[in-house]
């Protein structure tokens, strides 16, 4: 896959992840925020608020889930090639309560052809891990920015 | 686990969800809605909002995760034992648009001790299936509704 | 997809899991035995010998994997269409123990392009269930009996 | 948990070990090998042979979560309380072939009462990863050497 050549990769997924975000409503508009893109990585806080909170008065897992699941979703975009999640599992491994700041952290596993393989893990301000996310990734047709980068010739 | 003299276990899976979905603000803020509710089995509902829609203009997949999360702790929940998620992971099938209703069924596999295991089939207003979601389920200490049923002496 | 004059879809399937067997060394060896298959649905049997018990005494949880994952296997190439597994997730519900008779059940959940979904329900002779898998199937180049289907022209 | 006097935690995850490794026929027969172990730690290898090819001529994925799945046991039950697999999910990124040796290590991600979470990563003898396992132990009652540590008093 050749690159632009006025643009690094690294430049190419900082781009792609500020298109991304003005169009996604589902993330900004609940307050999840890219705190780091690279190519393959991204880094997403979200504060919790009362309106995440489930009938246990606990973050209700769902809000875990997107955030993680945002945070997968720039990191498998950063190549400017549409992709989108086929798969993902969830370990739920400690409540999380009201105004915590939770922090997300994607990871690229494996990536081939169409397919990716990412880790995300989730933290809380005390660095204690509250949730451990893996998501696999399926590349489409099209690019976020189309030019930008060189077309991927699958 | 004896079952409180005055209500069937029918009446008490109802009266549960009832008291869970007055507190739970994550999932009625966003509209889902609790249409069937029996013990261990649960049917809800999402429409989808502008809100909803990620930078490829689809539903974002934390909300789909979200309606199915919701769907299986009112399954779980539905002994009046206090259960939270452990784990889950999720299929995505199909891509979800603005305006859609979703609606996710969530039905028990397995029960045994502290631990359970449940299916979620969420299907698009054509009855296609949009995503499998199958959910780990971990009693912890408390009941919904202290004494509506029997403590569950574990 | 169109299909072999001769040959009805049932028939593809049968053949097409009988030439499997003579080469699937891994599943024949430890006496997987095909039961039933038809097009994307397979059963398949497996009985606990002394060789697949753990250091708990039980079967080893490596065991009713395979079996689940050789069911799901001949469920996705029952097109005669080269499929492999890309990912499966396991739920370990029940002990199994030396001599019993397993028998593994695999259907298909959706089947799209070339990614396939599949659940696999492995049951003991008390019709109790002891495992779920989920897998997801991915379809490569090649047929297992090149000309006795169509091309899929993917 | 309190440790008996004599043994560290690794002379305890090494003795545990090794009487697993004695009466673990499933694991010792097809010659999966121990070859490092820790307190939640643990590396195992296997050469893969004819009977674990199959048949599309590769190994079968029995084999590869087998591997895992004995690695993470190893590795969770390393502090002496009997542990079993409640769950598991792997992800298949390289096919393995005749005669490969394949190398799994388990590392621990989180152990809280009688939960713990567990990657185990299988790597082929180019360093390449060929698939990613994740599994969820349960601590169930019982030491595998009674008496050399204290009883966890859950």
């Amino acid at each position: 896959m050749a690159k632009n050549e006025g643009l690094s990769t690294e430049a190419i997924a900082r781009t792609v992840a500020e298109t991304m975000y003005r169009k996604d409503v589902a993330s900004s508009s609940i307050g999840i925020t890219p705190k780091e893109i690279r190519p393959g990585h991204a880094v997403m806080t979200l504060r919790i608020t009362e309106a995440m909170l489930n009938s246990h008065g606990m973050c209700h897992g769902g809000y875990i889930f997107m955030l993680a699941d945002s945070t997968f979703a720039y990191a498998c975009n950063s190549y400017n090639q549409n992709t989108v999640a086929a798969a993902a599992q969830i370990n739920f491994l400690r409540p999380v309560v009201l105004n915590e700041l939770l922090t997300a952290t994607a990871t690229e596993i494996s990536k081939t052809g169409r397919t990716g393989l990412y880790d995300v893990v989730v933290k809380n301000e005390a660095e204690e891990t509250v949730a451990c996310f893996r998501g696999n990734a399926h590349t489409i047709k099209g690019q976020m920015i189309p030019g930008l980068s060189e077309r991927d010739e699958q």
